[in-house]
């Protein structure tokens, strides 16, 4: 094996055995971390890449074939491959799981009912798993779904990420593809804990149903590619005319 | 290209194209299906069946890729390919998402309450996308994590694929193994919609919680690896203490 970067990483860092493509995907992973290329951005091609990073087109192609995989990277057929950026239909949808039943999947559209900077409370500090006098951004949202609202959603984002924020009077309703081009923050992954729960006199209020119907209550916490926690939401959803939809392989 | 059998396919079916790989994915998909290969046993090398089928070992090889990402195949690395079996952790839990808040991942336990055959009503017969005189297993079931009840669950299954269950006294815990091993039916993805719901009388007094309190229902339909629905189930969950877990990427 040739001396190059990967091998002496290796040996910098003293990390345990790691194949050559995943040490490679690891470092293009980061290069996207640092913006060495933005989002909807092509990548050189798989030739130049292995040139540049000292090692086989091969290895390049698995690397690749890894972060295209997790949709870090998206392939054009014939033409290359690219920066995912979260604007295209099926990677918005991969995060809004709420659908009218019976329909097919709809972009939902957002009223910003309130954007502030606060203390962190308790349940987001832990969420984030932060020190006590942590500072967030609180914004509050009704989500409108076949022009009526259906969900009432509450997003807390971490004021040293996010600083730019203040002030603003009004977000994008897409939220991820806003953290990702203003913010340089790509939502990699999501976990969703979904609960049922009862209206409160506020839910009954905000989404035009009854107290004491049963909602779902949704806690999610996003990361970003390099595995920070950005973004901590609770969702209440109404559930008379609306589901959460999972689809495993 | 040399004159192989999925040239011949292609040609006889005239279907539109396909690349060699993904045809001959479909094909060793088929196979498994047929029980070529019972689950969890080993294929032969990709030398071997690239020459059996007529193509390159290269397309093999990306057809087993293929397999083993839908994990059809499971890759033991030194060993060989396998036909993945519903035993490992892994894939249970792939299916069973509800989690004690707090805690991880437990493989439940379940107490079988009734299998009769009945006409399927008419919930059913609509999930199966079939005709209204449809002769399905109804079985019901309740499901413990951490030595107590928390969902209640009836398990809709055809007659005409699960004709052998007629007059069992008792189900193993599960079910997916099951239908595997004894039917030669692979569950390969499932679309679970989940909305919130108010306790009934039966809900209360089957999972021990109180009229009126908030649970959820997950509607599930589950396909075979061939794409038949083979099973419908209705779970109504516990909220107090578990969650629906979604980690999507």
């Amino acid at each position: 094996m040739t001396n190059n970067r990967f091998d002496n990483k290796l040996s910098q860092t003293g990390l345990s055995f790691q194949p050559l493509y995943m040490q490679v995907e690891e470092h293009v992973k980061q290069l996207i971390v640092e913006q060495r290329w933005k989002p909807g951005e092509m990548l050189p091609n798989e030739f130049k890449l292995a040139e540049e990073l000292g090692v086989s087109q091969g290895t390049v192609r698995k690397a690749l074939n890894g972060l295209t995989g997790t949709k870090i990277l998206t392939r054009r057929q014939g033409v290359g491959t690219f920066v995912s950026e979260h604007t295209n239909q099926h990677s918005l949808y991969r995060f809004y799981p709420i659908i009218r039943d019976g329909k097919t999947p709809e972009l939902p559209k957002a009223e910003l009912l309130s954007l502030t900077l606060i203390k962190a409370p308790k349940n987001v500090v832990s969420a984030f798993g932060a020190k006590a006098n942590m500072k967030v951004f609180e914004v509050l949202r009704r989500r409108i779904l076949n022009n009526e609202f259906c969900i009432f959603e509450k997003i807390y984002l971490p004021y040293v990420y996010f600083r730019e924020l203040e002030g603003l009077e009004d977000l994008p309703h897409t939220l991820y593809h806003f953290y990702q081009t203003q913010f340089n923050l790509t939502v990699q992954d999501t976990t969703d804990r979904i609960k049922a729960d009862i209206a409160s006199a506020q839910d009954a209020k905000l989404l035009a149903i009854h107290i004491g119907e049963a909602l779902l209550e949704v806690e999610r916490i996003a990361h970003s590619i390099d595995g920070k926690i950005i973004e901590f939401r609770i969702s209440r959803c109404r559930s008379d005319k609306y589901h959460y939809l999972v689809e495993s392989k």
